[in-house]
Protein backbone atom coordinates (compact mmCIF):
# COMPACT_ATOMS: atom_id res chain seq x y z
CA UNK A 1 0.00 0.00 0.00
CA UNK A 2 2.34 2.69 -1.24
CA UNK A 3 1.47 6.18 -0.79
CA UNK A 4 3.24 6.86 -4.16
CA UNK A 5 0.61 4.49 -5.46
CA UNK A 6 -2.25 6.48 -3.64
CA UNK A 7 -0.94 9.52 -5.72
CA UNK A 8 -1.10 8.41 -8.86
CA UNK A 9 -4.60 6.90 -8.18
CA UNK A 10 -5.77 10.32 -6.94
CA UNK A 11 -4.18 12.32 -9.85
CA UNK A 12 -5.78 9.93 -12.69
CA UNK A 13 -9.16 10.31 -10.64
CA UNK A 14 -8.88 14.04 -10.98
CA UNK A 15 -7.56 14.18 -14.26
CA UNK A 16 -10.22 12.18 -16.28
CA UNK A 17 -13.26 14.08 -14.05
CA UNK A 18 -11.17 17.16 -16.06
CA UNK A 19 -11.30 18.54 -12.09
CA UNK A 20 -7.93 20.18 -11.73
CA UNK A 21 -8.82 22.97 -12.63
CA UNK A 22 -11.03 23.49 -9.40
CA UNK A 23 -8.24 22.36 -7.43
CA UNK A 24 -6.44 25.43 -6.76
CA UNK A 25 -4.49 25.88 -2.94
CA UNK A 26 -7.49 27.93 -1.69
CA UNK A 27 -10.15 25.66 -3.30
CA UNK A 28 -8.51 22.14 -1.59
CA UNK A 29 -7.61 24.59 1.44
CA UNK A 30 -11.03 24.92 1.90
CA UNK A 31 -12.38 21.44 1.10
CA UNK A 32 -10.08 20.11 4.02
CA UNK A 33 -12.24 22.06 6.37
CA UNK A 34 -15.54 20.99 4.83
CA UNK A 35 -14.38 17.69 5.80
CA UNK A 36 -13.06 18.42 8.95
CA UNK A 37 -16.39 19.31 9.78
CA UNK A 38 -17.91 16.35 8.90
CA UNK A 39 -15.02 14.40 11.04
CA UNK A 40 -15.94 16.52 13.98
CA UNK A 41 -19.66 15.69 13.42
CA UNK A 42 -18.47 12.13 14.34
CA UNK A 43 -17.87 13.59 17.84
CA UNK A 44 -19.95 15.84 18.38
CA UNK A 45 -22.19 15.15 21.26
CA UNK A 46 -20.07 12.23 22.36
CA UNK A 47 -16.26 10.92 22.70
CA UNK A 48 -16.85 8.28 21.45
CA UNK A 49 -17.64 8.03 17.66
CA UNK A 50 -18.65 5.24 15.45
CA UNK A 51 -15.28 3.58 14.03
CA UNK A 52 -17.19 3.23 9.91
CA UNK A 53 -18.01 7.11 9.99
CA UNK A 54 -14.48 8.31 11.16
CA UNK A 55 -12.78 6.32 9.10
CA UNK A 56 -14.76 7.68 6.16
CA UNK A 57 -14.92 11.28 6.82
CA UNK A 58 -11.10 10.89 8.24
CA UNK A 59 -10.62 9.16 4.53
CA UNK A 60 -11.84 12.65 3.27
CA UNK A 61 -9.86 14.88 5.04
CA UNK A 62 -6.89 12.68 3.90
CA UNK A 63 -7.91 13.09 0.56
CA UNK A 64 -7.67 16.71 0.53
CA UNK A 65 -4.90 17.21 1.95
CA UNK A 66 -2.80 14.52 0.07
CA UNK A 67 -4.63 16.69 -3.28
CA UNK A 68 -3.46 19.89 -1.94
CA UNK A 69 0.26 19.00 -1.07
CA UNK A 70 0.28 17.48 -4.47
CA UNK A 71 -0.63 20.70 -5.95
CA UNK A 72 2.22 22.49 -4.15
CA UNK A 73 4.71 20.02 -4.99
CA UNK A 74 5.33 18.78 -1.55
CA UNK A 75 5.49 15.08 -0.45
CA UNK A 76 2.98 14.14 2.61
CA UNK A 77 5.30 12.37 4.44
CA UNK A 78 8.34 14.47 4.18
CA UNK A 79 6.46 17.77 5.35
CA UNK A 80 5.77 15.64 8.23
CA UNK A 81 9.02 13.97 9.09
CA UNK A 82 10.51 17.76 8.49
CA UNK A 83 8.00 19.43 10.75
CA UNK A 84 8.45 16.64 13.48
CA UNK A 85 11.92 17.21 13.57
CA UNK A 86 11.11 20.68 14.95
CA UNK A 87 8.42 20.00 17.25
CA UNK A 88 10.79 17.84 19.02
CA UNK A 89 13.09 20.82 19.46
CA UNK A 90 9.68 22.95 20.74
CA UNK A 91 9.27 20.30 23.16
CA UNK A 92 12.25 19.17 24.68
CA UNK A 93 11.80 15.81 26.75
CA UNK A 94 11.81 16.81 30.00
CA UNK A 95 9.95 19.37 29.91
CA UNK A 96 6.70 18.06 27.73
CA UNK A 97 6.61 14.72 29.43
CA UNK A 98 3.35 14.31 30.54
CA UNK A 99 1.46 16.92 29.69
CA UNK A 100 -0.54 19.07 27.01
CA UNK A 101 0.67 22.46 28.34
CA UNK A 102 1.86 24.66 24.45
CA UNK A 103 5.03 25.39 23.50
CA UNK A 104 5.33 28.43 24.97
CA UNK A 105 3.94 27.64 28.01
CA UNK A 106 6.17 25.19 28.83
CA UNK B 1 10.69 8.47 2.26
CA UNK B 2 8.33 5.81 3.32
CA UNK B 3 4.64 6.05 5.24
CA UNK B 4 5.71 3.41 7.35
CA UNK B 5 8.69 5.45 8.63
CA UNK B 6 6.79 8.35 9.25
CA UNK B 7 4.79 6.25 11.58
CA UNK B 8 7.96 4.94 13.42
CA UNK B 9 9.20 8.83 13.75
CA UNK B 10 5.34 9.82 15.38
CA UNK B 11 4.92 7.11 17.82
CA UNK B 12 8.06 7.54 19.15
CA UNK B 13 8.02 11.27 19.88
CA UNK B 14 4.47 10.26 21.25
CA UNK B 15 5.67 7.86 23.64
CA UNK B 16 8.74 9.68 24.73
CA UNK B 17 6.49 12.57 25.73
CA UNK B 18 3.98 10.18 27.13
CA UNK B 19 1.17 11.83 25.06
CA UNK B 20 -0.42 8.96 24.28
CA UNK B 21 -3.10 9.66 27.30
CA UNK B 22 -3.93 13.13 25.44
CA UNK B 23 -4.63 11.29 22.09
CA UNK B 24 -7.94 9.60 21.99
CA UNK B 25 -9.66 9.96 18.62
CA UNK B 26 -11.83 12.82 19.97
CA UNK B 27 -9.24 15.70 20.94
CA UNK B 28 -7.07 14.66 17.45
CA UNK B 29 -10.42 14.89 15.58
CA UNK B 30 -9.94 18.30 17.45
CA UNK B 31 -6.53 18.74 17.05
CA UNK B 32 -6.93 18.37 12.84
CA UNK B 33 -9.80 21.58 13.23
CA UNK B 34 -7.70 23.52 14.77
CA UNK B 35 -4.87 23.09 12.52
CA UNK B 36 -7.39 23.25 9.76
CA UNK B 37 -8.12 26.98 10.90
CA UNK B 38 -4.41 28.13 10.69
CA UNK B 39 -3.90 26.30 7.32
CA UNK B 40 -7.19 28.45 6.39
CA UNK B 41 -5.61 31.51 7.90
CA UNK B 42 -2.89 31.63 4.87
CA UNK B 43 -5.90 32.31 2.42
CA UNK B 44 -7.68 34.30 4.63
CA UNK B 45 -7.92 37.38 2.76
CA UNK B 46 -6.57 36.21 -0.58
CA UNK B 47 -6.65 33.08 -3.26
CA UNK B 48 -2.42 33.44 -2.97
CA UNK B 49 -0.99 32.57 -0.43
CA UNK B 50 3.01 31.82 1.33
CA UNK B 51 4.05 28.81 0.21
CA UNK B 52 6.39 28.03 3.29
CA UNK B 53 3.16 28.76 5.82
CA UNK B 54 1.15 26.24 4.19
CA UNK B 55 3.25 24.00 4.08
CA UNK B 56 3.99 23.65 7.92
CA UNK B 57 0.55 24.37 8.41
CA UNK B 58 -0.14 21.12 5.82
CA UNK B 59 2.10 19.22 8.18
CA UNK B 60 0.29 19.74 11.13
CA UNK B 61 -3.21 18.79 9.72
CA UNK B 62 -1.71 15.70 8.36
CA UNK B 63 0.72 14.58 11.46
CA UNK B 64 -2.61 14.93 13.40
CA UNK B 65 -4.65 13.29 10.85
CA UNK B 66 -1.79 10.16 10.55
CA UNK B 67 -1.91 9.79 14.30
CA UNK B 68 -6.05 9.88 14.24
CA UNK B 69 -5.64 6.89 11.84
CA UNK B 70 -3.20 5.14 13.85
CA UNK B 71 -4.78 5.41 16.88
CA UNK B 72 -7.85 3.57 15.22
CA UNK B 73 -5.46 0.90 13.52
CA UNK B 74 -6.25 2.45 10.03
CA UNK B 75 -3.43 2.85 7.52
CA UNK B 76 -3.63 6.53 5.75
CA UNK B 77 -3.29 5.45 2.32
CA UNK B 78 -5.88 2.20 2.83
CA UNK B 79 -8.61 4.23 3.39
CA UNK B 80 -7.69 7.32 1.35
CA UNK B 81 -7.34 4.22 -1.84
CA UNK B 82 -10.52 2.74 -0.38
CA UNK B 83 -12.83 5.85 -0.56
CA UNK B 84 -11.70 6.45 -3.83
CA UNK B 85 -13.37 3.35 -5.17
CA UNK B 86 -16.61 4.73 -3.74
CA UNK B 87 -15.98 8.36 -5.75
CA UNK B 88 -15.06 7.14 -8.62
CA UNK B 89 -18.58 5.11 -8.62
CA UNK B 90 -20.41 8.59 -7.14
CA UNK B 91 -19.18 10.43 -9.84
CA UNK B 92 -19.09 8.99 -12.95
CA UNK B 93 -16.52 10.51 -15.77
CA UNK B 94 -19.01 11.34 -18.40
CA UNK B 95 -21.66 13.02 -15.38
CA UNK B 96 -18.99 14.20 -13.16
CA UNK B 97 -16.51 15.79 -16.29
CA UNK B 98 -15.10 19.38 -16.20
CA UNK B 99 -17.86 19.85 -13.42
CA UNK B 100 -17.79 21.03 -9.52
CA UNK B 101 -21.39 19.92 -8.59
CA UNK B 102 -22.10 17.24 -5.61
CA UNK B 103 -22.85 14.18 -6.58
CA UNK B 104 -26.47 14.35 -5.42
CA UNK B 105 -27.14 16.82 -7.77
CA UNK B 106 -25.13 15.35 -11.17
CA UNK C 1 -27.00 46.79 25.02
CA UNK C 2 -28.75 46.64 21.50
CA UNK C 3 -27.61 44.68 18.52
CA UNK C 4 -28.24 47.59 15.88
CA UNK C 5 -25.77 49.55 17.99
CA UNK C 6 -22.91 46.92 18.01
CA UNK C 7 -23.61 46.40 14.12
CA UNK C 8 -23.52 50.31 13.89
CA UNK C 9 -20.15 50.31 15.70
CA UNK C 10 -18.62 47.38 13.46
CA UNK C 11 -19.64 49.22 10.37
CA UNK C 12 -17.60 52.68 11.39
CA UNK C 13 -14.84 50.29 12.84
CA UNK C 14 -14.90 48.46 9.25
CA UNK C 15 -15.45 51.70 7.09
CA UNK C 16 -12.68 53.64 8.89
CA UNK C 17 -10.04 51.18 8.12
CA UNK C 18 -11.32 50.82 4.56
CA UNK C 19 -11.62 47.27 5.06
CA UNK C 20 -14.64 46.64 3.45
CA UNK C 21 -13.21 45.57 0.32
CA UNK C 22 -11.68 42.60 2.00
CA UNK C 23 -15.22 41.66 3.28
CA UNK C 24 -16.62 39.62 0.39
CA UNK C 25 -18.99 36.91 1.97
CA UNK C 26 -16.42 34.28 1.05
CA UNK C 27 -13.41 35.79 2.92
CA UNK C 28 -15.81 35.92 5.92
CA UNK C 29 -16.60 32.42 5.60
CA UNK C 30 -13.42 31.23 6.00
CA UNK C 31 -12.76 34.18 9.06
CA UNK C 32 -15.33 32.35 10.97
CA UNK C 33 -13.73 29.13 10.17
CA UNK C 34 -9.97 30.69 11.00
CA UNK C 35 -11.78 32.38 14.54
CA UNK C 36 -13.49 28.79 15.28
CA UNK C 37 -10.23 26.84 15.23
CA UNK C 38 -9.04 29.15 17.90
CA UNK C 39 -12.33 28.72 19.71
CA UNK C 40 -11.91 24.81 19.89
CA UNK C 41 -8.09 25.21 20.78
CA UNK C 42 -9.58 26.20 23.80
CA UNK C 43 -10.71 22.56 24.37
CA UNK C 44 -8.29 20.80 22.17
CA UNK C 45 -7.30 18.47 25.38
CA UNK C 46 -9.46 19.42 27.81
CA UNK C 47 -13.36 19.62 28.51
CA UNK C 48 -12.72 22.77 30.58
CA UNK C 49 -11.62 25.41 29.12
CA UNK C 50 -10.39 29.28 30.16
CA UNK C 51 -13.49 31.32 30.56
CA UNK C 52 -11.32 34.20 29.62
CA UNK C 53 -9.66 32.92 26.15
CA UNK C 54 -13.79 31.38 25.61
CA UNK C 55 -14.93 34.69 25.55
CA UNK C 56 -12.42 36.41 23.61
CA UNK C 57 -12.22 33.36 20.68
CA UNK C 58 -16.25 33.45 20.89
CA UNK C 59 -16.26 37.09 20.23
CA UNK C 60 -14.71 37.13 17.21
CA UNK C 61 -16.49 33.81 15.95
CA UNK C 62 -19.34 36.19 16.18
CA UNK C 63 -17.90 39.33 14.84
CA UNK C 64 -17.42 37.57 11.51
CA UNK C 65 -20.91 35.92 11.53
CA UNK C 66 -22.63 39.34 12.36
CA UNK C 67 -20.58 40.62 9.59
CA UNK C 68 -20.76 37.77 6.60
CA UNK C 69 -25.39 38.53 8.00
CA UNK C 70 -25.29 42.46 7.48
CA UNK C 71 -22.81 41.88 4.03
CA UNK C 72 -25.64 40.18 3.18
CA UNK C 73 -28.46 41.99 3.85
CA UNK C 74 -29.89 39.78 6.97
CA UNK C 75 -30.36 40.17 10.61
CA UNK C 76 -28.64 37.68 12.76
CA UNK C 77 -31.55 37.60 15.05
CA UNK C 78 -34.35 37.32 12.56
CA UNK C 79 -32.35 34.45 10.86
CA UNK C 80 -31.61 32.34 14.27
CA UNK C 81 -35.60 32.92 14.97
CA UNK C 82 -36.79 31.62 11.52
CA UNK C 83 -34.29 28.54 11.58
CA UNK C 84 -35.92 28.10 15.20
CA UNK C 85 -39.10 27.51 13.33
CA UNK C 86 -37.72 24.75 10.96
CA UNK C 87 -35.80 22.98 14.08
CA UNK C 88 -38.58 22.74 16.02
CA UNK C 89 -40.27 20.98 12.94
CA UNK C 90 -37.59 18.74 12.21
CA UNK C 91 -37.47 18.24 16.17
CA UNK C 92 -40.71 17.51 17.40
CA UNK C 93 -40.80 17.23 21.09
CA UNK C 94 -41.87 13.93 21.71
CA UNK C 95 -39.30 11.93 19.23
CA UNK C 96 -36.02 14.26 20.57
CA UNK C 97 -36.78 14.76 24.05
CA UNK C 98 -33.51 13.84 25.83
CA UNK C 99 -31.50 12.69 22.28
CA UNK C 100 -29.08 13.89 20.58
CA UNK C 101 -29.88 11.76 17.43
CA UNK C 102 -30.16 13.89 14.40
CA UNK C 103 -33.21 14.33 12.83
CA UNK C 104 -33.16 11.92 9.33
CA UNK C 105 -32.55 9.04 12.36
CA UNK C 106 -35.44 9.78 14.95
CA UNK D 1 -36.82 41.21 16.67
CA UNK D 2 -34.98 41.50 20.07
CA UNK D 3 -31.99 39.65 20.71
CA UNK D 4 -33.29 38.85 24.22
CA UNK D 5 -36.13 37.25 22.77
CA UNK D 6 -34.36 34.98 20.40
CA UNK D 7 -32.72 34.14 23.61
CA UNK D 8 -35.59 33.04 24.88
CA UNK D 9 -36.77 31.20 22.30
CA UNK D 10 -33.88 29.46 22.17
CA UNK D 11 -33.82 28.59 25.81
CA UNK D 12 -37.24 27.61 25.74
CA UNK D 13 -36.96 24.81 22.71
CA UNK D 14 -33.87 23.60 24.48
CA UNK D 15 -35.75 22.86 27.64
CA UNK D 16 -38.50 21.77 26.13
CA UNK D 17 -36.36 18.65 24.60
CA UNK D 18 -33.83 18.28 27.60
CA UNK D 19 -31.26 19.03 25.36
CA UNK D 20 -29.18 20.97 27.94
CA UNK D 21 -27.37 17.94 29.07
CA UNK D 22 -25.89 17.58 25.83
CA UNK D 23 -25.17 21.72 25.95
CA UNK D 24 -21.60 21.80 27.26
CA UNK D 25 -19.29 24.66 26.76
CA UNK D 26 -17.14 22.00 24.52
CA UNK D 27 -20.31 20.29 22.97
CA UNK D 28 -21.06 24.04 21.27
CA UNK D 29 -17.85 24.66 20.43
CA UNK D 30 -17.69 21.47 18.27
CA UNK D 31 -20.93 21.90 17.04
CA UNK D 32 -20.18 25.64 16.08
CA UNK D 33 -17.23 23.66 13.87
CA UNK D 34 -19.54 21.42 12.89
CA UNK D 35 -21.80 24.50 10.87
CA UNK D 36 -18.90 26.56 10.34
CA UNK D 37 -17.84 23.42 7.90
CA UNK D 38 -20.98 23.49 6.22
CA UNK D 39 -21.22 27.70 5.91
CA UNK D 40 -17.62 26.99 4.00
CA UNK D 41 -18.91 24.16 1.75
CA UNK D 42 -21.67 26.79 0.14
CA UNK D 43 -17.94 28.69 -1.09
CA UNK D 44 -16.39 25.19 -1.70
CA UNK D 45 -15.46 25.37 -5.19
CA UNK D 46 -16.54 29.31 -5.69
CA UNK D 47 -16.13 32.86 -4.64
CA UNK D 48 -20.01 32.86 -5.67
CA UNK D 49 -22.98 31.40 -3.33
CA UNK D 50 -26.56 30.72 -3.03
CA UNK D 51 -27.55 33.82 -0.63
CA UNK D 52 -30.25 30.84 0.63
CA UNK D 53 -27.96 28.16 1.49
CA UNK D 54 -25.51 30.55 3.54
CA UNK D 55 -28.21 32.60 5.37
CA UNK D 56 -29.41 28.53 6.41
CA UNK D 57 -25.72 27.67 7.34
CA UNK D 58 -25.01 31.08 8.84
CA UNK D 59 -28.28 30.71 11.27
CA UNK D 60 -26.93 27.26 12.43
CA UNK D 61 -23.90 28.89 13.32
CA UNK D 62 -24.97 31.86 15.06
CA UNK D 63 -27.40 29.36 16.87
CA UNK D 64 -24.91 27.55 18.39
CA UNK D 65 -22.59 30.28 19.12
CA UNK D 66 -25.57 32.24 20.67
CA UNK D 67 -25.99 28.94 23.00
CA UNK D 68 -22.17 28.82 23.91
CA UNK D 69 -22.51 32.50 25.53
CA UNK D 70 -25.56 31.79 27.43
CA UNK D 71 -23.82 28.49 28.76
CA UNK D 72 -21.24 30.76 30.31
CA UNK D 73 -23.65 33.87 31.23
CA UNK D 74 -22.16 35.63 28.42
CA UNK D 75 -24.23 38.55 26.15
CA UNK D 76 -22.66 37.85 22.50
CA UNK D 77 -23.51 41.71 21.75
CA UNK D 78 -21.71 42.87 25.40
CA UNK D 79 -18.80 40.21 23.78
CA UNK D 80 -18.25 41.96 20.66
CA UNK D 81 -18.33 44.96 21.21
CA UNK D 82 -15.71 44.52 24.32
CA UNK D 83 -13.69 43.09 21.74
CA UNK D 84 -14.02 45.72 19.22
CA UNK D 85 -12.21 48.35 21.89
CA UNK D 86 -9.35 45.61 21.84
CA UNK D 87 -9.56 45.97 17.80
CA UNK D 88 -9.59 49.71 17.55
CA UNK D 89 -6.26 49.55 19.80
CA UNK D 90 -4.49 46.65 17.62
CA UNK D 91 -5.03 48.16 14.42
CA UNK D 92 -4.93 51.78 14.46
CA UNK D 93 -6.45 53.63 11.43
CA UNK D 94 -3.45 55.01 9.91
CA UNK D 95 -1.62 52.02 10.58
CA UNK D 96 -4.10 49.31 8.99
CA UNK D 97 -6.05 51.80 6.65
CA UNK D 98 -6.88 49.74 3.67
CA UNK D 99 -4.68 46.98 4.33
CA UNK D 100 -4.82 43.35 5.55
CA UNK D 101 -2.09 42.60 7.16
CA UNK D 102 -2.11 41.09 11.03
CA UNK D 103 -2.18 43.94 13.51
CA UNK D 104 1.69 41.38 14.71
CA UNK D 105 2.99 42.63 11.20
CA UNK D 106 2.09 46.15 10.48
Amino acid sequence: MSHEHTMELLRSMVAEREWGQFHIPENLAKSIAVETGELLECFQWNSEADIGAVRSELADVLTYAFLLADSLGLDADEIVQSKLRETRIKYPVDLAKGRSTKYDRL
